[in-house]
């Protein structure tokens, strides 16, 4: 028996794994469920799974809840709440599925407590790698990748070496606006860039996917999570999503991970690790297969991905302040205050007015983190 | 050090694991070589590895080599000479790659002496894999599959446990004449049959590409090598010859080997398994990758996998039927005494004429492969 603390449990991420949960009573029990707003979505869940503890990040939610709730489970609000809930002695493994780079105290909060780390929140990696694995190797514990294409690139090294390890290959849907010029880019709409081509995710990730940010913050943390150098890991478009990811070997043979187009086959694997469990998700089907096509991805156009390694190889405070402008940028676009095309400028015109710094700390990181919104904030109102 | 014998030195695979020793000289002794005819051609091979012996199992081959020969190693010929050979004490791993239905002898004879197997000849577990199967686990040795699919198959169930295996997938190029109907294969000719779009490799062995025999022996060889039922392996036409097969596990992930159409890999990874050791092989360049498409085989025109699917599920003394005939009929076939359909007519009224037995020994195989060989003969005498 697993015992699970959900931190993130109303996203689509959390939903999902409480689906998984839901599918295997006996292999698992939801001690604890954190959300962001979402109290009437939580307290629907805690009257489903009966955790010894529920948080609601925001503190008025967390009231509201309060107020409603008469049943067993305990209420707490606030971040300290939050923290409370990565560390909470009746959970084993936290699956952190938040938003973002809230992700980053809790996710370090479940490391200090000894918790094995069921990761989908990428931006603790991309922000704060070498803190975060430096900090599970310390407490001994597992960082599961919950990603498709991580948890993809964990299955691939299963029974290897890593020394034998020549390049990973990341594939990328290529998003909605694949193929398209610059020109074309200038003014597409929200509802465009939503409408993701494979995979059904929250909105942020799914502009993310549009502007190969998202697959930019998954270079770097594939570079935590395996170890390995910018140069060894490459970016392939795979427009249908089949081939999740790869690894070649010193060798020259390829390994891959194929699946369907759903979120609960890592979020199992990555709870269920190291054996699989029997599952009813969808099988693929090789006698009715789509061809299955590759190629270069434009990173002239979609500059995210360039970005992002040119982040990752400066290091340090680099790919937290990437991280930051992205999000404040994506934000204003979601709110129609700003172009596809601008979501790179405000990334690279924060970057380039960042010097990073090596001498990493969680409190330098929420500086440089607050910094770099603030600045990219400035930057907006030129924009507009 | 890896001390190795190589049965079959002179062929395809044979002058390609070679090529994988030449490579790797600080990895590999060359301790045996033998062939069937090719006194020649083994001559060189004697004075560039120095063997400690070197057999023809032609012994008129072998009389002609002893004559010529004057250097140190130690020269047998005939069919004791390869059990010989098989069960040298010099070599610890027995890479088996003669042909057909000959490579049962020595393998057990490997087998016998305790040596590891790279496994190179898929007739010796078609016709007795209950007898091989067994006799390696009584002697605690490994057998390494060569062929690029079993190959491909072990590389994807690396680390992962058998009862969480769902399906495995052999992938099939589909040959020369897929898409073909009955009609267009009445009269296709030799040099068309051995034109294979992606492998090189020897006659006998392209022709029953081109019949799908080739795979239907896979299918039972994947039955003993992996401890599968035939329900559990789907054979998936995939003409690019890139993904050489996979695993679909009981969660829905499906883990796939891929790689250059290179013999050389399967060998070097099956004499260094289980490590992967550093090559020169062409790598794949997944930003310029051709489409990968899958179909289902069509086994009603090319009725090798059907007929093959058949033989193993009757199981007993049928496969080596099976097999036997198919060499029979694909001898004919490359002498221009057979036509390219009739392969199909011969392998099946020679099983239809066999009642299986299940009480298998050496003896009987040997028995009821000389009655499938002499009846398939007699069948070709009618033919013509």
């Amino acid at each position: 028996m697993k015992n699970i603390a959900l931190l993130g449990s109303t996203g689509s991420i959390g939903t999902q794994t409480l689906d998984v949960v839901r599918a295997n009573p006996e292999l698992f029990h939801t001690a604890v469920l954190a959300a962001n707003t979402s109290d009437e979505q939580l307290e629907q869940q805690i009257r489903e799974f009966s955790p010894e503890l529920a948080v609601l990040a925001d503190p008025s939610a967390a009231r509201r809840l309060k107020e409603r709730y008469t049943g067993k489970t305990r209420i707490l609000g606030g971040p300290e709440g939050l923290l409370e809930a990565a560390a909470h002695p009746a959970a084993d493994t936290v699956v952190t599925s938040m938003m973002g780079f809230a992700g980053l105290a809790p996710t370090m909060a479940a490391l200090e407590a000894g918790k094995n780390i069921a990761l989908a929140n990428k931006e603790t990696l991309v922000v704060a790698g070498a803190l975060v694995t430096a900090k599970a190797r310390e407490k001994n514990v597992a960082i599961l990748p919950v990603d498709s294409e991580h948890c993809a690139l964990f299955q691939c090294l299963q029974g290897e070496k890593r020394d034998t390890v020549e390049k990973l290959i990341l594939t990328a849907s290529g998003g909605p606006f694949r193929g398209r010029c610059r020109e074309e880019l200038q003014r597409v709409s929200i509802k465009d860039c939503l409408n993701h081509p494979t995979w059904s995710m929250g909105k942020k990730i799914t502009v993310d996917s549009a502007t190969l940010v998202n697959k930019g913050l998954e270079v770097i943390e594939a570079k935590w999570l395996y170890d390995a150098s910018y140069d060894e890991i490459q970016v392939v478009v795979h427009p249908q999503s089949i081939v999740h990811s790869m690894v070649q070997y010193r060798d020259g043979a390829v390994m891959a991970q194929l699946g369907s187009t759903d979120m609960k086959l890592p979020i199992q694997y990555a709870l269920t690790y190291p054996t699989r469990m029997p599952s009813a998700f969808k099988r693929l089907d090789f006698w009715q297969m789509q061809p299955l096509t590759f190629e270069k991805p434009d990173m002239d156009t979609f500059r995210g991905l360039k970005l992002a390694y040119a982040a990752g190889r400066t290091g340090g405070t680099m790919p937290c302040v990437m991280n930051a402008a992205n999000e404040i940028a994506v934000e204003a676009f979601l709110a129609g205050a700003l172009g596809f095309l601008q979501i790179y400028d405000i990334i690279e015109e924060t970057m380039a007015a960042h010097s990073s710094r090596n001498d990493l700390s969680l409190e330098l990181l929420y500086e440089e983190d607050a910094w770099a919104r603030s600045h990219a904030r400035q930057l907006l109102r030129k924009v507009r």
